[in-house]
């Protein structure tokens, strides 16, 4: 289920494929829109992955995470696209991503997806 | 042990059923009575489920947790209908609930009960 | 804005009426309804006072905090309602009710009143 | 400087206008967009206030925050417009409003005004 | 080592004995004595467990944990001994108790005692 | 409201008459027992005092505190009552003597009072 | 004694004169040269102040504060020509500099000035 | 009740002797006798002050903490004779010394001595 | 590298030598010299281990520990040695040591050493 | 892709060659400088590693990684370059190196890269 916005993410050589390394890169400025009720959503995204000849830059996956802005997506989906997206610019070794809402009706989600 | 309150859950289809991901739920608001002395006892639920075919929609689980309000029911019991009502609605691929309650005598519970 | 339900307070001699001295009690074990939604609310409530001749009976203020549970009100009415009616059983030299509720749309609100 | 979008709040009578108490309100969901970038900037905005004859109605507030989703505005400019858009539909005895920003450049900023 | 004073815990049915799941009940408020000065120990006392037939009443467990009030004994072996007892009366599948001491001589000790 | 108790405590004399300089100590090893229950009490006992010509020697303090073991006392009156007998002894400038006690009944409960 | 580097600091128009309010901007990364060791030393500045007529433009704080990088300054004189350069840019009607560094010996050090 | 080892204290000029400003520092390095048994002492030593004309060195105060590791000295005069002996050196305009010592015997004690 | 030191330590017989359990023992309060320039260090150091036939004597423990007072030591040479000293008392099952030292030039140390 | 600067590490005889054993040391004091905006960058390093024959002289790590302080590098390149000096030097039996860096454009970045 990756998305079109995919486009917006760029990617640079790993300076270091010879070694299995990690890379955590966490955002608590993630925001969209609930597909119910038109309300805006907050969630904190984190990704994490080991490259194989490709690394995220940084200021494309800024620009990638607020393209979210105006969209209406639910928890579940927001961070299964999210790596999908990733992994088809990407294709790292393995990758975890993880978005943190903030509490809507009381409940607090967190939804955690891993490739492969 | 899964209880008749069942039919408050509702469930909506996965949106990746091809990829095992976690989902974890935490609400700090629920309440239900001590079967002993008909008194308010408080507790946090957590579940964290990997989804098949569905995933809970949260606001019937709001409404479901919040059924209890005005049921006796044991620390141990809790934890273990909550889990068989909620697989029972969404037959998960795995699922663990998690219930922490309040002091009592002095004593701090928690239940986790894992299926399968 | 004193209610009935003060009748369930119960208040005994304070064993040292010669000194200024403050007791704090704080609960987390408070529920009611929201008047518009009917759905439950939680808070925390805190009293804080300097008692004069009488200091409140603990299970007394534990079973008074607990009879809003399957009423309707708002935030700002719990707080100066449960200050009034703790005045009007103590008459202590001093009292502050703080209510501090859980996450409503996104929004964290606390309402603190002080007599006199 | 109060603005047009203070119509979207909604003031209703105070349960007891003759006590002055506190109500504060706290939301991290604030996001409006930097007026030289273009790009998101992210807020927890905090009001504190002693009502007088009217309190702020929490849904209107909520979405009175999120009206500045898509508009620019300075850290100093929210905080004080914010203020000034409350005092205006509220007239409070006494009211402060905090903006506390994510980090930008590696500075974390936070404004807080006060009426009157 | 099982003691006497195991007589005092009461064990009820377990609701779910066809599941293997955890109870963790945790007490701050255990206190021995010193055998070699007399002086008060503190501790807090945590029983983690997958219970078989029979779980803890909880209000026996508390006055189970007061008994040692007057009672001298080591740090040791009074983790090993409320082990031993609650293995006595309930045969869980699984229990491990943690004794966590107050600081005495700079020194701050935990034990942790595991059956099988 | 004195206790013989007192006599527990030990003053030595202030090294730094000539100064109002401040001595808080803090226990959390205080245990008492509740007047209508019996049961055991705990709480974290704390004193600050601006010395006159005499300080308590600390082993005495553990020693006094420790003799309420035994003993039933509410609240209010162990802070009232070791704040007593600790300005009969040491006659301090100014103290202030806090209790604050383990949770009962849901609600955590701190007495604090001053002398003079 | 301030220093030639205010030419750094860009100053805006205060949206808001007509109100004392405050700002507060803090940055983990300050870093100078020790002037007897040619060390580095690393600290936390955080600036607090009522504007006047004019606030702070933030990213021409941001390049003041790395403009100590390759500069000799003891902790006291770095908190004290902040404040002067700030005080010299901007008149604002109060300012406190706080410079927090980071443990030098073992020893811990915080300086804060204020003007006026 | 100044000591001779304020010898090792070195002074030099304040940089900014014409304004009030604050200067703090914190060493948890700080270990002496006990006077009674001998045994080790540990404790947090913080002092604040307002320069006059000369602030401490911290090479030099790190070694006078230092010079208190063989010698016995009560809670209350180790804080009184610190601040003795760097306001002889210092002549500041006002200084706090604090020394947040271990447990010994189940107390935490404090003390926190100001001149003038 | 045991030292002569481990005389101080002294055993007393394990209370249950038939199960594997585990203590765990910490101390803020260790103190040696740096070899290099003789200047104190700090750490924290604690041990975890399985006892066969014997269990350590808290207080030889601490006097052991204090017997570092005026000794150079490295920091990866203290955990070992502490190691292998105990080891050589206690004849464990199974020791982890960790030293936690204070930070020195801007670093902080960690040193874990375990026998078998 | 070991560096030049390694010749600044000193290397020291491992005391404990005989035993696999852990080392970890963290500073706080990393700044570099971004390649693509010459603007400075921090970060919190930390290595952990089981030394062979030779450990790492604390100063002289200090040194080198202030050694970065006016070089140009990307997050996941100075990681691996610490992680190749110090593998270079050290021949360690195994070795991590984290790199944490400050936030920039709202992401918070840590780099984990482990030999062999």
């Amino acid at each position: 289920m990756s998305s079109e916005r995919k486009a917006i993410l760029e990617a640079v050589p790993n300076p270091e494929p010879g070694r299995d390394y990690v890379v955590r890169s966490e955002s608590p400025e993630f925001t969209c829109l609930c597909p119910r009720t038109g309300q805006p959503d907050f969630a904190t995204i984190t990704l994490t992955y080991i490259p194989d000849q490709l690394i995220v830059e940084l200021k494309s996956l800024k620009l990638y995470l607020h393209s979210y802005r105006d969209e209406g997506t639910f928890h579940e989906a927001a961070a299964n696209t999210i790596l999908d997206d990733l992994v088809a610019v990407l294709a790292p070794r393995r990758m975890t991503v993880t978005a943190d809402f903030h509490v809507r009706g009381g409940i607090h989600t967190v939804v955690e997806a891993t490739h492969p």
